[in-house]
């Protein structure tokens, strides 16, 4: 048996599906038939069309618009005639084979874009690659596993998977995700909760482990693996299955009903998104509202800036179709990790700690202006709350809030509607934030405690770094502090206190938060429901002890296992 | 007048010179006389060696053995047959100029050593480059500022002074630093202040504003700078700087007093070194100690790890020379912005949130156990306090000790003394450390704030980001509040807590730090007798009201203004 990371429950038998690329082997070869030649490339290109206009059609009714355009980007790489013709001419002028003129004229394009100084050019490259090997192997009729088209039910079995591979494949025939590296908040993990796709993660090398064809069984909760299991094992797996079926089928019978403890506290449990396509997820899962809506992907896989009348679509979407549920919406956070294509930014040595979020919209009111603007105009479609990320002083908040209003007076001047009781909020994800939320709850509405962030710069390890792995742990009792902290300080003012991070969905963490006090959880919608049905088994008034013991214990292990041996 | 940052007080008036780095245009020609050419080149080598060799001993007798080694890596470089003979060998072949012939040699070598993925071997391509320029410059006759040979005195202007600048330059003439970059951290602010040279950073474009021969006058407390004056403004700092030099004199009376407030309570002045050659600075300054020996320095320019013997010599001669001060020597603090050429690191994205410091030795024992078997064995030679960087939970801190006792018990076996009496604590720098220190308290003997990193973590802010200063800030209310809480839960558990950051010299912090009970404050040399000045100047019960008030203001903004208006 090996462990790795749980990612997503659900417990997963069947038939390993191991990706790899397949190495394409070109030669060089003088050839006679030149029409031959130009044929098989025709053909090939054909094919590829077709093939990318079935997945375009997949992805744009599976993972709507947004996605979509990747396949959209590859078909017009294929209508380039520069590439199509030179090829064709290549073949004819030297006598060569079409696998081998194809991919010199490829290369010439790819170097051509990878050498510009631009990050959109870049991705240029990157697409040019995908689809001139999809070419490629089409002209050397090399096997390759088109995901979009899985016939038979697989587990997948990856290094990792790209967001191109959770865009197309074919969703019905993946029982699970095993992959070799990642952790918790890896793209493989968020994307199979949100697919609620059993997975787990840093299995280290479990694409050598397992051959295709191996039998393999998994639990996405406990991050525990058997290949080849003897029939005891599968019997017992397929009993764990049926187990968990069973309580996902009785979580549905939570739909409808009131998160509240056995007391009579009532909390709101509200999920992330990242698109307007994601509210579906959150619908089904009888979410009250979203948490966190992460707008920056609208900003992402483009040319240029959204403009206000995009973004404002786009909320309005959201807002429309959650009404009159509360949807948190949190303004640009850019930088650190997530870069723009098209935004020139100096190079940082430590991204995480420089020129991000909120401190780049207040130094360029541009881009934050017509945000807000898109913001306010989309409120009136709905129950709209505004978030500002990374604050981490109070002349920051204010500032922000300076914003708002101009942009409000603005709208006035122009005779444009916007709502009145839009409440306003920020991220609590830096310390200092932290540390004078006393003064700051007294300038918002509303916190919403960003965990990831909080953990990462209160214990001064990068999430991202896996040599230092083992020292980025949500119970670390001083991140616990800090979170109550937090919550104590916007009581004290009368503002609620939310939570948008990883730890609000774990069924470890929601016993303390609940006894912290803790007014919101907003989670991946796979959680809603079994938080829910967490939720209406307890007592706050029994959970108040409970926070307040962790918070005096030492180290983030003794409260995990604490935690673990009384409510996992 | 111009305003930048205050790095180094002092008054400083003179003539300006302008640092700049010459162009050298090289071209390609054709000679007849091959011997006059060749010994144009022997020349230049000739003339470099002598000045290299000056500079070395200069460097010897003035900054030690350790950045003296810099220039006899340089000499090295010239005595290198490969680089002369290649040289000469190529004028006589090609018939070419001596320095067009050395630059495309040299140029050669350069890429080659920076083409190794090996830091040791770029930092000699460094070297080359370094040296190779000095030869050109005589090959070429270009006159170019040398700092170790300056006859009048002069104000140095320079866009950022390097260490060599630091190192080779002749003190006795230089009045003042003035630089278009770099904060109060930075390495010309620090070395400023080590060389007691008055000096202003941050000025942005002042090597552009200021012509060389220009009259310069500057206040390094406050940061103004003013150029060309006329009479009564040279007047007025005339006055300005004998009243320094008064002032300097009088704190000469406070040698040998006592760091005591008005109404009895004892305080310890120690302060900063990074190598036992800077000992002399603090006997100079009557300091109270070592409150922090950054022993980074003994690993770094090297080539190779130094060994237990060597590290044993350097602690035992600092411990020596101060006995029976205490003196506090932190384990090594590797990593994020400090490297070593023969230590292999993977490239880290965020290197302040990375592999560093404690992480670095518990993960390498080795390294570790060296330095404490070094430690321990010094340990006979004065008073010795052990300090553990950069701990983040109480995991770390009990691993640490449990190493240091593990080593203590092999010296027992190997019937080696070291002394029983070592005081063991650890930096508190990361924001999860401060908010866990009454567990922490627990297990150490003493506490020491190291301020530059905790405000750094605490307010997710590199503080080497440029683009983002205005949000670094020693005042900032949460920096401020997370002191008080380690001080007054190091005094719960009866330990002393200490400050070994840049704010710990800061007239207008030393109040604030006070009235929080602060035991020992440690700085920079030259800011010792300043700050006994004014501690022997206060009542503590009047500062414990002054540090409640700060802690309840919002913005770094009010609380420095505040400090300012009332104690600058």
């Amino acid at each position: 048996m090996i462990k790795g990371t749980n990612a997503s429950p659900g417990i997963a038998l069947g038939k390993a599906l191991v990706l790899e690329h397949n190495e394409i082997v070109i030669e060089k070869k003088t050839i006679d038939n030149i029409e031959l030649e130009q044929k098989k490339l025709t053909d090939a290109i054909n094919k590829s069309k077709e093939e990318l206009t079935k997945v375009k059609e997949k992805a744009l009714v599976e993972l709507g618009a947004e996605k979509a355009e990747i396949f959209e980007a590859h078909l017009l790489v294929l209508q380039d005639p520069e590439l199509v013709d030179s090829t064709l001419n290549k073949i004819k002028d030297e006598k060569i084979n079409a696998d081998y003129a194809f991919n010199e004229v490829k290369n010439m394009f790819v170097s051509m874009f990878e050498s510009m100084d631009n990050e959109y050019m870049k991705e240029r490259a990157a697409d040019i690659k995908d689809v001139g090997n999809r070419v490629l192997r089409h002209i050397l009729d090399i096997k390759f596993v088109d995901l979009s088209t899985l016939e038979d039910e697989v587990v997948l079995i990856a290094h990792d998977l790209t967001p191109s591979d959770t865009a197309t494949m074919n969703k019905k025939k993946v029982l699970g995700f095993l992959t070799d590296i990642g952790g918790r908040t890896s793209h493989t993990a968020i994307m199979a909760r949100t697919l609620e796709t059993p997975a787990v993660v840093g299995l280290k090398n479990i694409t050598e482990t397992v051959k295709d064809g191996d039998y393999v069984i998994f639990n996405g909760e406990t991050g525990e693996v058997i290949i080849n299991p003897d029939e005891n094992t599968i019997n017992e797996y397929k009993d764990l299955k049926e187990k968990f079926e069973k309580e996902k089928k009785e979580l549905e019978s939570l739909k409808g009903q009131e998160s509240k403890t056995l007391d009579g506290r009532h909390v709101e449990l509200a999920g992330n998104i990242g698109t307007p396509n994601d509210v579906q997820g959150l619908i089904n899962n009888d979410a009250e509202g979203v948490g966190l809506y992460r707008t920056e992907f609208l900003y992402m896989n483009r040319s240029e800036f959204p403009t206000e009348e995009e973004q404002y679509e786009s909320y309005k979407a959201v807002l429309e179709s959650m009404n009159p549920k509360p949807i948190v919406i949190r303004t640009l956070d850019i930088g650190g990790d997530k870069e723009l294509s098209y935004l020139e930014m100096d190079k940082e040595m430590n991204p995480f700690l420089g020129y991000r979020a909120i401190r780049l919209c207040l130094d360029r009111q541009d881009i934050f202006k017509t945000q807000l603007r898109a913001l306010l105009r989309a409120s009136v479609h709905g129950n709209l709350r505004i978030m500002f990320p990374m604050i981490s002083s109070l002349e920051e908040l204010l500032s922000a809030k300076e914003i708002l209003e101009s942009v409000k007076s603005d709208l006035d001047k122009e005779g444009i509607d916007y709502s009145k009781n839009i409440e306003v909020g920020m991220m609590i994800e830096v310390p200092s934030a932290a540390l004078i939320s006393d003064i700051l709850a007294k300038h918002v509405d509303f916190f919403s405690i960003g965990t990831n962030d909080l953990i990462q710069y209160t214990t001064a390890v990068d999430r991202m770094n896996e040599k230092i792995h083992n020292l980025y742990n949500q119970f670390n009792p001083a991140v616990l502090r800090l979170i109550k902290m937090v919550i104590d300080n916007g009581h004290k003012e009368g503002k609620w206190v939310g939570m948008c991070g990883e730890a609000a969905g774990d069924k470890r963490m929601i016993p303390i938060l609940l006894g912290m006090g803790l007014d919101e959880f907003s989670m991946s919608p796979i959680s809603i429901l079994p938080a829910r049905k967490l939720i209406t088994s307890l007592k706050y008034e029994d959970m108040k002890p409970v926070a307040e013991k962790v918070v005096s214990m030492g180290t983030a292990k003794e409260i995990e296992e604490y935690m673990q041996n009384n409510f996992a």
